[in-house]
């Protein structure tokens, strides 16, 4: 992503790249804000860093002349750190060791700890967009919080469950991934006073695009790209898109239930005798494609984007 | 503290009852707001329901005649959900099966649904709150939460630790319990234009007291009053000012680690035999006199809730 990053700013120039590093900075410095330990969990937390993904959104939907920038670099700030939260969360639940290769705060620091380096992070995030004094912000960012912690929770509820639908599970991914994309849309157009409903509507398709891919790379692989073992997914008992057209196809795949990674990476090897996996990418692509129609303007960096959720899967 | 509640209405009446009352409809329509089983979960946290000592002081705070208070609704229920929040991620940390002698949400539904039900309420409390579209109240609320977490994280690094200060001991008070009780009387004040930094003072040093007491009641007891064993905050590792002060005066307890419950109430009776607790009780009484003086003018119903923070523990 790192490229498409380096894309996208060459598209906006060196405005979004200085408001990209005062993003980290102001990161960075919430982290070291903290008493000890909390100081080094958050900071590890947030220099385990990823894509970056939604504060590009935030600044990208607030487009090339935002105004006041503050404000902008606060609701990048706000989602990202409620973004690290939910990541955290997800480890401890997960039991996982390992996210973009680092260890985990889970796996580094237990249980504890991590649980209160989230409720740290997330704390922090609505203290960061309060200073924007827009009710309107902290609306969008905390009800897509809400819709986070509900859907961690659907995840867990629907899993291992073989009756999970098409329906339910993009209503899952909608919670869990769709609603924060869309909120940081919202945020920049809010700040800048853009079309709020329009660029709230790609961020949605965006966020929805980018998980089911994410579930098809968990299938597909390589490991050299997802830094994780195929099937990790099966393994949780995550229900996928993938799985979910595959067992239409395939109705011994109906009681597949593997306990090891070699049996995980079998059925995933049968998912994808399917065809599931294509299927499921040319859903994605659709709605990657219904997102570009929703923007109000052609907009080079935010198409650029979406081309780019679905550059790193192809 | 029923009864308590019942002596602080009726120094002021109707209007404190009706508006305690749709504190309570307003919790139970946030619980019912959200998608099963997230609505169950959420509501049996909020029906275990506790003393609400953080919402009556939202509105006592507020005087007599707080003018526009569905404002003051919103912050009282907001600090609840907070408070609501904390304790479902403590119980999960803590592996706690029983509260106010209900079962946790983590022994009902386990770690990852009592974590997610956690999420939500804190989620749902910056979402009540950004109604009252006050910055400052948002800042109150953010800052307390913050602190909450940066204390959940301290109570379990120093666990088991032999060279807590006393000093150390009161700065965790202060984030685990004290900061949210001004925050209840901050948010309060604000809404009404009263003098918020006298009565968020009054609530800071009220809600140490409270804490001092509740960890003294766990070494002196009696378990009918508790609802749980002597002594489950040295089964936790949790060092409070009982223990720091009689391994002062009693060095041979430095090295007291009861493993079971036998043992952590035998090591109550040589806590107790120090004349530690009293100390700790004159301590929490002297801070309880102390919110009195703080206090910007006399009313009848905030000095009842400070003296029944004492009476409860007396």
């Amino acid at each position: 992503m790192s490229t498409d990053v380096d894309a996208v700013v060459a598209t906006r120039g060196d405005a979004l790249r200085d408001r990209l590093e005062r993003v980290e900075q102001r990161l960075r410095a919430i982290a070291a804000e903290a008493a000890p330990p909390l100081d080094r969990l958050a900071g590890d937390t947030i220099a385990a860093g990823g894509k970056r993904l939604r504060p590009l959104l935030v600044l990208l939907a607030a487009g090339e002349d935002p105004g006041d920038d503050a404000g902008l670099i606060r609701a990048a700030v706000a989602v990202e750190l409620v973004h690290s939260a939910t990541l955290v969360h997800d480890d401890v639940l997960d039991a996982a060791s390992l996210r973009r290769g680092r260890e985990t705060v889970w796996a580094a620091a237990g249980r504890a700890r991590a649980t209160a380096t989230g409720d740290y992070l997330f704390a922090r995030a609505f203290a960061e967009l309060v200073a924007n004094a827009r009710p309107d912000e902290l609306r969008v960012l905390s009800d897509a919080s809400s819709a986070l912690a509900a859907g961690e929770l659907l995840q867990r509820e629907d899993a291992f469950d073989s009756g999970v639908s098409v329906a339910r599970y993009l209503h899952r991914c909608e919670l869990k991934t769709a609603r924060l994309f869309e909120a940081a849309c919202r945020l920049g157009a809010l700040e800048a006073g853009a079309p709020v409903d329009a660029l709230g509507g790609f961020g949605r398709r965006i966020g929805l695009a980018f998980q089911l891919l994410d579930d098809v790379l968990d299938v597909s692989g390589p490991v050299e790209r997802t830094g994780k073992p195929r099937g990790t997914d099966l393994l949780d008992g995550t229900v996928t898109l993938p799985f979910i057209l595959a067992r239409e196809r395939d109705p011994s795949l109906r009681d597949a239930r593997p306990s090891t990674p070699q049996e995980a990476q079998a059925v995933c090897d049968r998912i994808a005798a399917t065809g599931a996996l294509d299927e499921a990418r040319e859903r994605a692509i659709a709605m990657v494609a219904e997102a570009k129609r929703e923007l109000p303007y052609d907009d080079d960096a935010l198409l650029l984007v979406a081309d780019s959720v679905v550059e790193r899967y192809s």
